[in-house]
């Protein structure tokens, strides 16, 4: 087992670019804004309710519980981003709301060390009563990631008084509660949530604490799932509806689960021991979730089945049920993975969190096998299928990512229902938006890693690392302007002369690459794995450059996707790109690129706050309505000559797509002349 | 106003050839399979119960009402099939249980005329009460059809005594019935039914009695329709569930409306008075029908106002909204017409029962315009997406007649759950079966039409037909093996020399025709409105050449079509063709059409009782896994060169598709080369 550890923000930080940009954007409107949010006072956004639930069941506050059944977990998230945040962004004002949530939180906590307002406040008596629908433990485990990131930060206080984070008391409590309930103990109960969560949760609560119990109540909650495959059969969600006098929300716990097989045992990944699922199934959240945890205790144990099983899954959900966007989970009903090469464009799913999730569970495969091919799906997701889900001003957010949008096709038909032509204010189930701010927030802590004598180099960032190498104090900076440019220039700084390996990863869509040491052209054929390994002995001041070719490309999709037969995309380093009406008028599908098309990629400091367009020399079909020899004719003709003329057609970033002029036509997939 | 009367089945009638096949189909197969699924002794197929209704409602039986509300008009339809099938096949065991569902219709009706076995046996108290969902007028009206078709059977029976249909006495007394109780006068119900039907139906009985009440009543349904567009806000089906032990039908009435912006107010085209009504819109069938009865109001009035709007809605309709089979209803959801243009193959609804009702609509306006216009698209239709709806045995259907299909995709994704990847045995809601029983059995009364001093030919059909033109009895037969071939030789045979016109439809799809009389070379420049009109003194024995040239041909969609962007059909005459795995293999994705691609057609007798197969020379993709350099790879990569390799592609009718090895993949549009 290749054993990476990940580098912290404790001991990576974002130093500027791309990403200085981006966390920058969560510091200043993305967290303040989900703040109103969350306390119902963005004006036309539908309410959250979810600060409100908390001071309910703090009472502080009287009224009915609002909102999904696990409402709560959208605070946990925001902390959990806040944390992050603070760890790079001083703010008062912000620590100031933090403390606030988290002392409303302490106070709803329950003498046993339980929290969650829905139960709280509606149905005490059914505490722990609807493992299916009821979302607890799920709740629970984004309490304890908020606890743990707000752990971090609050070590890492100058103020020695604040280097304690209630939070974590608070979580461990809970922890503890939960300990008592589960397990496979008599009088225990031997079950697990419908939503993983709590998993990969206790395994990040027994790395910030050390307690073995933890460890061992997530193995449980792993180990279990699925042993028992009939548990969740037939199991409605409790029958208590929040009746809430929002439209968007009324109903939405105590929802009538489609009789349909898209909500069979695999939805929760319950339909086998995890050990034996060969393909990635199910609800994509869920899925991801679990496949996490399962890496985690994979890296806890050692255990050779789990290993062999995700890397089925792996192969399952990225060579065969993945978009080129690294979206996955390609059906709104049940938001979940459908078949192999099922992967339509336009009604694509492909959910902000389950692209989160998936590049979580990237990083955790990365770290178990030292293996690029994770690390290129994780640099995939988030540049394209992740960072799509939130508006360049952080205020607007895109839930469901899809490859191709017709505005009118969209209003029109109902299997287009939930795909948004633009990005919106906030949902009635608004996972995503404080989901996508903890991955901005923290993509620092995806760079770097160390594992033996070497410093892994995952991900191209202007940043800076600090960490123990072979016993020495090593910092590592990175100026780049990825991923504009694949030039990467890296600064290695050992406190002192010192062996180890600088592991630097060769992106799989990079064709050719070049790298020196202090000027000098290195070695560059010890290529295992994705990484390029240079060992030597380091000494303070090496400076390294990378030279990572990054041409636009065209691509295609494996013939076993049939939507996509015969169309081509276009990629520039980890970025896909699109077209848009505003770029290109209306009618996208008139645009057709050659196989051999010429593409030109220039950056626009201009564009979008700084973004490469690429011109693609291709052609335009004649739109124009048919001859017909008279009216009421049939939109069906002769097929007549070719009616392409040669056009450019200007393609920017997808992740970028809907923020110049929200609303218009998009696409990815492109027709092709062969 | 063109005035054309169409020749029933007592004045035309099929005598070899195409249709021969198909109503000899009907009288030998299908009519006694749909008896058996009638009576629920099918084998394997979702019970029907719909005779077993009214031998409860007749008193004959007893037990509980089973079905859809509307599953006496699967008996109606099958009645009026089986009253066209008896006038050109003899059958004493059809004639027999023909005549017993007829007495127990007399016996199940009311003393005041009424005749539902739903609300009959289930509801008795809510007659009327339900106009919105319940589909008593809708039931009415095939009721009504059936009579009409059984009183033209009875009619021409050589035994005197038969000559008087009892079920045209029912039909009448419900009429009078119906008309007691809706209209205009105080204290009757100003109101519609849900299902537009009973308007055409009613113009139907009064062509049948020449009872001027059955049309003015015709014209208050009419002209009501859209008067009061508030009148279906918020109406939900009654209560009652049939609550069968079948799930398939469980709730099937009662069931819930969804609550989308498919299901309001033009839904049932109840959103402004038809005369306003710009757009084909709502459910298709209710909208066809509706249509149909607005061009039969038209005819008895002659009021602009509503040929305009018929104009309108046919542009909408034919122009924007249909598939290139004929196929109009693009969504499942509300079984409905979407927006213009938004026509995709793979989800396609294009339900059988809205072909028809189309091809029902385009008869009565070629009548009402004498122009070939409509009668293309009545072509078009019924060869297409009409016959695709029954299998070449008569015993298994299709009520969704999709463009494309991969079974795989079908089994995966919840938005093709209405799609069904072959024909079955019966439907929970079974209104297609029985609706393609009576077209095939009435088709020879498309065929010919006579106004004026002219005898219509609108379809080419081995045929003869016997009608009075400027006072004289003349005989018109056509000798040919359309529409495998364009030829088709007329013979007209007045009782003596008589001056009128002949008029030939030249179908759009043809690029050049030949005419000749009696050997000789005729004029053929007197095309009007797409009918060759030959003005001569006709004399007994005279015989008509017609060659209309029948050659294959690509066909292009109208550029506004996204879905079809880049795509390209075969059509051949009225035939629209597609590719099957049977004889192109798996994964038609990969066939590419050239744009110059010859196309050679040959009859092949052995082929599913006789079909005209096309060989293209196109092009397969290469679609083996993609060359990568290590497992868990993505499914994308660099473009490369193209995988063409020329191959021969087989295309089959449409229409004949999924008959010989059900289960396979199909499409209509395939790729094509520039």
């Amino acid at each position: 087992m290749t054993s990476i550890r990940g580098l912290g923000l404790d001991e990576a930080r974002i130093t500027g670019g791309f990403w200085a940009r981006k966390i920058d954007m969560v510091a200043k409107e993305m967290l303040p804004y989900q703040w109103l949010a969350l306390n119902d006072e963005v004006p036309g956004a539908v309410p959250s309710h979810a600060i409100e639930n908390f001071r309910i069941a703090a009472g502080e506050a009287s009224g009915r519980f609002m909102g999904t059944v696990f409402q709560d977990s959208d605070v946990a998230k925001w902390l959990e981003a806040a944390s992050y945040s603070l760890s790079h962004h001083p703010d008062t004002e912000l620590e100031r709301r933090v403390d606030e949530v988290i002392r409303l939180i302490a106070k709803t906590q329950r003498p046993d060390g339980y929290v969650n307002t829905y139960f709280i406040v509606t149905a005490p008596e059914h505490r722990w009563a609807d493992l299916a629908w009821g979302h607890e433990l799920y709740c629970a485990g984004h309490l304890i990631e908020a606890a743990v990131a707000h752990d971090a930060y609050a070590r890492a206080s100058p103020d020695a008084e604040k280097r304690k984070s209630k939070l974590l008391e608070v979580a461990r409590r809970y922890a503890d509660c939960i300990d008592r309930a589960f397990g496979t103990a008599p009088g225990k109960i031997r079950g697990v949530c419908g939503h993983p969560e709590i998993e990969l949760a206790l395994f990040r609560l027994y790395g910030a604490t050390g307690e073995t119990r933890y460890r061992d109540l997530a193995a449980f909650f792993v180990d279990q799932r699925g042993s028992d495959p009939a548990a969740f059969d037939g199991k409605k969600p409790l029958g208590a509806s929040t009746s809430t006098p929002w439209p968007e929300m009324a109903g939405y716990y105590g929802f009538e689960i489609p009789k349909t097989k898209w909500f069979e045992r695999d939805y929760m990944q319950n339909h086998a021991p995890v050990r034996s699922q060969p393909d990635a199934t199910g609800h994509a959240v869920r899925a991801v979730y679990l496949y996490l945890a399962m890496a985690d205790l994979y890296s806890a144990t050692g255990d050779e089945a789990l290993l062999k099983a995700l890397r089925g899954l792996w192969d399952s959900a990225v060579s065969r049920r993945m978009y080129i966007t690294g979206g996955i989970g390609s059906q709104s009903h049940g938001e979940r993975f459908t078949a192999d090469y099922d992967l339509p464009s336009d009604t694509a799913y492909s959910e902000t969190c389950a692209s989160i999730g998936l590049a979580n569970w990237a990083k955790r495969m990365t770290e178990v096998e030292g293996d690029s091919r994770y690390a290129d799906v994780l640099e995939r997701v988030v540049y394209n299928g992740a960072l799509s889900g939130v508006s360049l001003d952080g205020t607007h957010y895109f839930y469901v990512n899809p490859l191709e949008v017709i505005p009118e096709v969209v209003d029109c038909r109902q299997d287009h229902e939930h795909v948004k032509g633009q990005r919106v204010q906030w949902f009635g189930c608004s996972c995503c938006p404080p989901n996508i701010a903890r991955l901005v927030a923290s993509i620092a802590s995806y760079a770097y890693g160390v594992g033996g004598d070497a410093l892994w180099v995952h991900h191209y960032a202007e940043s800076e690392s600090e960490t123990q190498v072979s016993g020495t104090r090593l910092r590592v900076s990175q100026r780049t302007d990825y991923p504009w440019s694949g030039s990467i220039a890296l600064f290695v700084d050992p406190d002192r002369e010192v062996e180890f390996s600088l592991k630097l990863r060769i992106p799989g869509w990079c064709r050719s690459f070049a790298c020196s040491i202090n000027g000098r052209r290195a070695e560059t054929a010890d290529v295992s794995k994705g990484y390029l390994s240079i060992r030597r002995n380091w000494k303070p001041g090496d400076r390294v450059e990378l030279d990572l070719a990054m041409e636009p490309s065209l691509i295609r999709a494996d013939g076993r996707i049939p939507e996509l037969a015969g169309k081509l995309a276009v990629q520039r380093g980890p970025l896909v790109y699109c077209v848009e009406s505003t770029d290109n008028g209306e009618g996208l599908h008139a645009l057709v690129l050659d196989r051999k098309s010429e593409l030109r990629a220039e950056y626009d400091p201009s564009l979008m706050g700084g973004s490469v367009l690429i011109e693609a020399q291709g052609y335009r079909e004649d739109l124009r309505s048919m001859d017909t020899h008279r009216s009421s004719a049939m939109p069906y003709e002769d097929a007549g000559e070719s009616r392409l003329a040669p056009t450019a057609i200007k393609l920017v970033p997808y992740h970028q797509w809907g923020n110049r002029a929200p609303g218009g036509e998009m696409r990815v997939w492109l027709r092709s002349k062969e």
